[in-house]
């Protein structure tokens, strides 16, 4: 049976990166040696970082201001590294709570300075995005999460904000064109869009660090990761490969404009759908709505159920909303075939026609 | 050309771990799936998971005083997680200073509480081990570096201590049988003995744990992670699936017996032919020679390029010894074969009969 993949991260990845990453496991690039046993200060593995630091500059258009980390651990670590780096014990941070994930990180931030949630919308279920809220000028920093992966809504528009902006980016980074200068740092886990879990990629503008006077532990440094060129100690070398293999393939396929255009076309494909079946119960605002993560309910909650074992026995993985909040999500991230959509949807229908 | 592969980490790997992890990067298990592109609370890693840890359970004999975790980052992440979880702002932590990492670990120690270095040996450039030193009763814990692999020095007979025993134990850990029991804490880097970079080894004895008054980052919180069945956030998937294979695999051959007793052969027989030969200089204590990594130099300096070079030039790859050391190190990990070290010395010979 053919699967189609709609996991939510870890997640589907393109089929020419699984195939490279898997010779690679046996042969790296003809050297005889295993990618998992090159030393990771060889000319090999330094060729590996570059390409995916040159490739992450030439997607997201960064000018010399800018430098790029491939670092251990997943977003969650960055909740603490971030304001670990950039928040004083007397400062304040503004953080706006549109998720589970931006809630997580501003409760993180808590622990290291002031945290002022200048917008929420926990009193919806996080089902929109505030778009009407003020920063203080005097925050340190403004944190958005530019897609919520667990409640499937997305910043389509940025904040104007006259302070920095950081942003966790982990499900729709590479997803489209951004003018990634509006952003002072930008932080993402690899396993949705861009590769295989356990590594981070944070983007950071050099001009806000060194401004704090918290004594940062080295491995948490950014400062210190610059300088030693993401080699500090022995990094996730697999994981970096796979992002460089990913980061190659967005590249290869057209880049960000062709990357928006498939997800418009997947993400339209859902929704439209979706509005045209009254089985399904959508509750996120319109406006809002995620492009990569598409969550609903069943009109009728006892047909939930029967909805995801139909996907199952269909062969749809991972279409199980997050386990806070129930229902249905299907993640459609660059790699999964447009072609999945249209299979996922022809199974809406045809369980709306018996059940509709 | 056949490769001979002594890289002191990442470093080389048993081949029927790379060809199963090869063939789950396309299809893990018959799932249709690739390893990273499944969830991490699926019933497929759940399983993963489990293997790993028991299979650490079972190789260290631990009792239920202990947990076993798997975390994102390397054993520099440990430097500074292991004084954030044990240390208080106002107790000392007594450090072993017998090498750069243990140097190192104990600089981010001092950033959380007062640091007292028992024991140094940096006065003959850590070439021996400190067994005569005292650790007062009021240390909240006594770190040593088990095996030093810059240096190539390791710890044969542990300390006897009061205070709870926490050891880096990166680069010998599962290559001999030890009393496991004797530590409240151990960690390690999996990219030596135990799999690929980018996941750590943790175990922790519970009762350590609670002990102190800090505010915790969540993701650095050893009892958090507890809780959470090291499924906190998106684990390192792939890491940890290759150290599962790695400890299936010590298991399958003979456990920890059998890996000290090859350990023994390797190593044996690489100092036998090193103090057989003048041309070689070898500059550690006898008695405190690590059976994983043999560091030495050449007597007349001048011989140590064109060594390096025949190396080189005969597939022997990771000679070098460390950036900050220089001379030759071979690091003999568990998936090392004793042919390679057979073949190593056969070159050694060659070159003391050419210049000796």
């Amino acid at each position: 049976m053919k699967l189609h993949n709609f996991n939510s991260g870890p997640s589907i990845l393109p089929q020419p990166v699984l195939e490279e990453a898997s010779k690679a496991i046996i042969d790296f690039n003809g050297t005889g040696l295993s990618i998992l046993e090159i030393g990771h200060r060889t000319a090999w593995f330094q060729e590996v970082l570059q390409e995916a630091i040159s490739s992450v500059k030439k997607l997201m258009q960064l000018n010399d201001d800018y430098e790029v980390l491939f670092l251990h651990g997943g977003a969650t670590t960055q909740f603490m590294q971030v304001p670990m780096n950039l928040l004083d014990t007397e400062d304040t941070a503004a953080y706006c709570d549109n998720g589970i994930w931006g809630s997580k990180a501003a409760k993180e931030a808590a622990l290291f300075g002031h945290v002022n949630i200048v917008s929420s919308t926990s009193d919806k279920q996080y089902t929109y995005i505030d778009k009407q809220f003020i920063t203080p000028d005097n925050a340190k920093y403004l944190h958005i999460t530019t897609n919520n992966t667990v409640e499937g809504t997305q910043w389509h528009q940025y904040p104007e904000t006259l302070v920095p902006l950081v942003a966790d980016m982990s499900s729709d980074i590479f997803s489209r064109p951004v003018d990634f200068q509006k952003f002072s740092l930008i932080y993402a886990g690899a396993q949705k869009n861009m590769g295989a879990a356990g590594v981070n990629l944070v983007v950071v503008k050099k001009e806000i660090l060194g401004k704090i006077s918290r004594s940062i532990p080295t491995i948490m440094n950014y400062q210190k990761h610059i300088e030693a060129g993401s080699l500090m100690n022995t990094p996730p070398v697999f994981a970096v490969y796979v992002s460089m293999l990913t980061l190659r393939w967005i590249l290869a396929e057209g880049g960000l404009v062709e990357m928006e255009k498939r997800t418009l076309a997947k993400s339209s494909l859902l929704y439209n759908t979706l509005d045209s079946l009254p089985v399904f119960h959508p509750t996120v605002a319109k406006e809002d709505r995620s492009q990569m993560n598409a969550v609903f309910f069943l009109s009728d909650k006892t047909l939930e159920t029967p909805f995801l074992d139909l996907c199952k026995q269909e062969g749809m993985i991972g279409v199980k909303g997050y386990r806070t909040v129930g229902g249905v999500r299907v993640s459609m991230y660059n790699a999964l075939p447009l072609e999945s959509v249209q299979a996922f949807c022809q199974l809406m229908e045809y369980f709306a026609s018996r059940k509709g």
